[in-house]
C-alpha cells in the first residue's frame, strides 16, 4: 500500500486538519477514501453508530489498550502493528481467539497524510496476520500541540471455545513458567531509534501477535493455569502480578531468562535491566509440571516460539514474591519497577 | 465522590506522573487505589489483560469512540459523562441494549490528580445511570505538552434482543422522522464555556444517555427503521448520512426543528447555524407513517423526550438530498458541513 495506491488525494490534503475529525464532507472523504479503503467496503445497509455482529460462542473476551508509542516507527513495526498485536495477545492471554478490532485514532492536526496511509497500511497487515477483522472505528483530530501525530486505541473481542480459566489465581505450587523466546528487544529497538544509537545490528522489536501461538498449546490439551504478555514493565512486573493476584511465590532462574548478547550489551549501556523492558510478542505460560515438557516443545515447533525455554517454576511460598537466583547462584527478590523506566514504548 | 473519599494519596501524588502510565508500582497503585475502587473490586481471580464475560445473546453491537472535549468540564456534563453517554448512544442507535464499556485513559503528564478523580467520578455516575458496567481498562501517561489534559477512549458492547434491523438502508418513502427535542445545546454549552460567553442564563448541554427511552420504543412494538443521534455535524450530517447511505430524499420542515430561544441567539451571535451544531443526548428516529403519532407520545412520556416532535419525513425522490422548507416557505438543500465548525466539542 504505497501512497500512489491510495484513492484518498493525499496531494490535495498533504496534512491532516482539524476538519478531518469534525464530522463533515472532509470526514467522510478520509473515512470512504481511505479508510474503507483499507479496512473492508462499507457495508451495503450503510455505515452506522455501532456495528452488529453475530458471535458463534456466548462467552467472550473483551479488552482495550491505547497506543502512544514514540517514534511511531521503529525497527520491526510502528505504532499500527503494535495497536493491532497489543490488543489481539491481551485476548489471547485470557485464551480468547480474537475475531473483531475497533479502531480509534486521535490525530493531531498536521500530520503527514502519507504517514497516516502508512500506517493504516501497516494495521491491515497485521489484522490480516492475526486473522481478525476492524469493523468500528472513530477519527478525531486535536490542534497543534495537543497530541504527538497520532494515538491509537484498539478494543478487541474475542470469543472463548474452550472450557480452562486461564486466570491469575489458577496457578499452583510446581506450575512450570514458560516463555516463547528472548526478551528486551521491543524496548530496547524503540529506544535506540528514539536516542539515534547505532549498534553494530540492528535490534528490531519483537512485535508479534501471539494468538496462532497460544491456541497450539489449548489445541494441543496443555491445560494452561495462567499466561501473560510482557509488555510495560516487561517480565518482572508480570511475574510479580501473577504472584500477588494468586498470593503465590515464583522462583525464576536468571540464567534460563534468554536476552540476545546484543540487547544485553545496549541495556549495561543505556542503565536498563532487560528483565524489567518491555516486549511485545513474548508471554509467559504456566503449566503443569506433567505437561511441560510437552508444551515446550508445541512452544518450539512455533516460528514465534523457537526460542522458547523453561524460566522457573510456582514454589509453595505462600509470600507473593518472585524470588531470582542470579548467575553466581544468590538469590534476591525481584520487585516491581517503582518509577518510570522507559516512557511511552507501547 | 469528592477528593476525601479517594482512597488514593492525591496529597503525596498531587499530579500525574509519566511513572503512573509505567506499568509498575504507581501505575499499580492508581488503579488499585482509585479506578478499582470506583468501578468495582478487583476480580477475585485478578486482574488479567482480558476481561471474560458471557453475554446472554450473541447477537451484539460493538463501537467505539475516543472523547479529546475541550474544556474538561461544561455546563451539564463533562468528558467523564461524555465519554459514557456517547458510547451507550451509539450501541442504542442499533437498537442495542449496552451492557459493558471499555476504559482507555491517554493522561498528559501534570494533570491534577484530584481533577482526574472528579473525573471518574463522573464516569461511574454516568454508567450506573446508563446500567452499564466498566469491565475493562488501560492507562497511558504522555509527556507534558503531547496531550491536552485527558483524552479517553471508550468502546462498547450491547446485545440486540430484537429482530428489527435498524439500519440506514431501511427508511422507505413516507417514513415520518420524530426528534426527540430542542438541537443545538451540547456544542454551545461548550463554546460559551470556552469563549467564556455569558448568556442570561447557562445553557446547559443535553449530554444523556438515550438507551432508556430507545429501549421504550421498541418494547412498544414500534417498528424502528433507523436512528442516529445527532453528535459532531449535527442534525444536517446525520440526516445527510442517512440519505446518502439509503439512496432516498428528506424533506425537513424547518419551523418544526425545536430550538431554543436561548440557543438560537449564541448561534446568531457566534455565527453558528443550529442545525449544524453538535447534541449529546438527542438523536432522530425513521418510523413508519402508521406507527409515528404512537411512537411520539412514547417519546414524550420519557423524560428525555418531553420535547419530542415531528420533524420531517422520507421522499420518494431517488436522489439523496435533504430539503429545508424554510421558516418563509422556500426550499433549498441542507448540505453536509464542509469544513470545521466547533473542533473538539466531543
Amino acid at each position: 500500500m504505497d501512497s500512489l495506491s491510495c484513492p484518498f488525494p493525499i496531494q490535495q490534503y498533504p496534512q491532516v486538519l482539524l476538519a478531518h475529525g469534525g464530522g463533515g464532507k472532509l470526514m467522510q472523504q478520509l473515512i470512504e477514501k481511505m479508510f474503507t479503503q483499507a479496512f473492508g467496503p462499507k457495508p451495503a445497509s450503510g455505515l452506522h453508530d455501532s456495528t452488529v455482529l453475530k458471535l458463534p460462542a456466548n462467552k467472550i473476551a473483551f479488552t482495550t489498550d491505547s497506543f502512544v508509542v514514540h517514534p511511531l516507527f521503529f525497527p520491526g513495526g510502528d505504532i499500527g502493528s503494535l495497536a493491532v498485536n497489543g490488543t489481539v495477545n491481551d485476548l489471547a492471554m485470557s485464551g480468547a481467539k480474537p475475531l473483531y478490532l475497533s479502531l480509534g485514532f486521535i490525530i493531531e492536526e498536521g500530520l503527514s497524510m502519507e504517514v497516516l496511509w502508512r500506517i493504516v497500511g501497516s494495521i491491515k497487515k497485521a489484522a490480516d496476520r492475526a486473522g481478525v477483522t476492524i469493523v468500528t472505528g472513530d477519527t478525531k483530530v486535536v490542534d497543534r500541540g495537543k497530541g504527538d501525530g497520532i494515538y491509537i486505541n484498539t478494543s478487541g473481542i474475542g470469543i472463548i471455545e474452550h472450557g480452562l480459566s486461564i486466570v491469575p489465581t489458577k496457578i499452583r505450587a510446581g506450575d512450570v513458567i514458560l516463555i516463547n523466546g528472548d526478551i528486551g528487544r521491543h524496548g530496547i529497538a524503540i529506544m535506540a531509534t528514539r536516542e539515534n544509537l547505532e549498534f553494530e545490528t540492528t535490534i528490531e522489536s519483537d512485535c508479534a501477535a501471539l494468538n496462532d501461538i497460544v491456541s497450539c498449546l489449548i489445541k494441543a490439551g496443555i491445560e494452561i493455569h495462567c499466561m501473560r504478555d510482557l509488555t510495560r514493565g516487561g517480565l518482572a512486573s508480570a511475574l510479580n502480578e501473577i504472584a500477588q493476584d494468586a498470593s503465590k511465590g515464583i522462583q525464576i532462574d536468571e540464567a534460563s531468562v534468554p536476552v540476545k548478547e546484543q540487547v544485553a550489551s545496549a541495556c549495561a549501556i543505556m542503565g536498563f535491566d532487560p528483565l524489567y523492558v518491555a516486549n511485545e510478542g513474548r508471554f509467559i505460560a504456566f503449566v503443569p509440571e506433567g505437561q511441560a515438557a510437552k508444551a515446550l516443545k508445541i512452544l518450539q515447533n512455533h516460528p514465534l516460539g523457537q526460542g522458547a525455554c523453561r524460566i522457573g517454576v510456582v514454589s509453595d511460598d505462600p509470600k507473593p514474591l518472585v524470588t531470582l537466583k542470579s548467575f553466581i547462584g544468590a538469590n534476591r527478590i525481584l520487585d516491581m519497577i517503582s518509577g518510570e523506566q522507559l516512557p511511552r514504548i507501547c
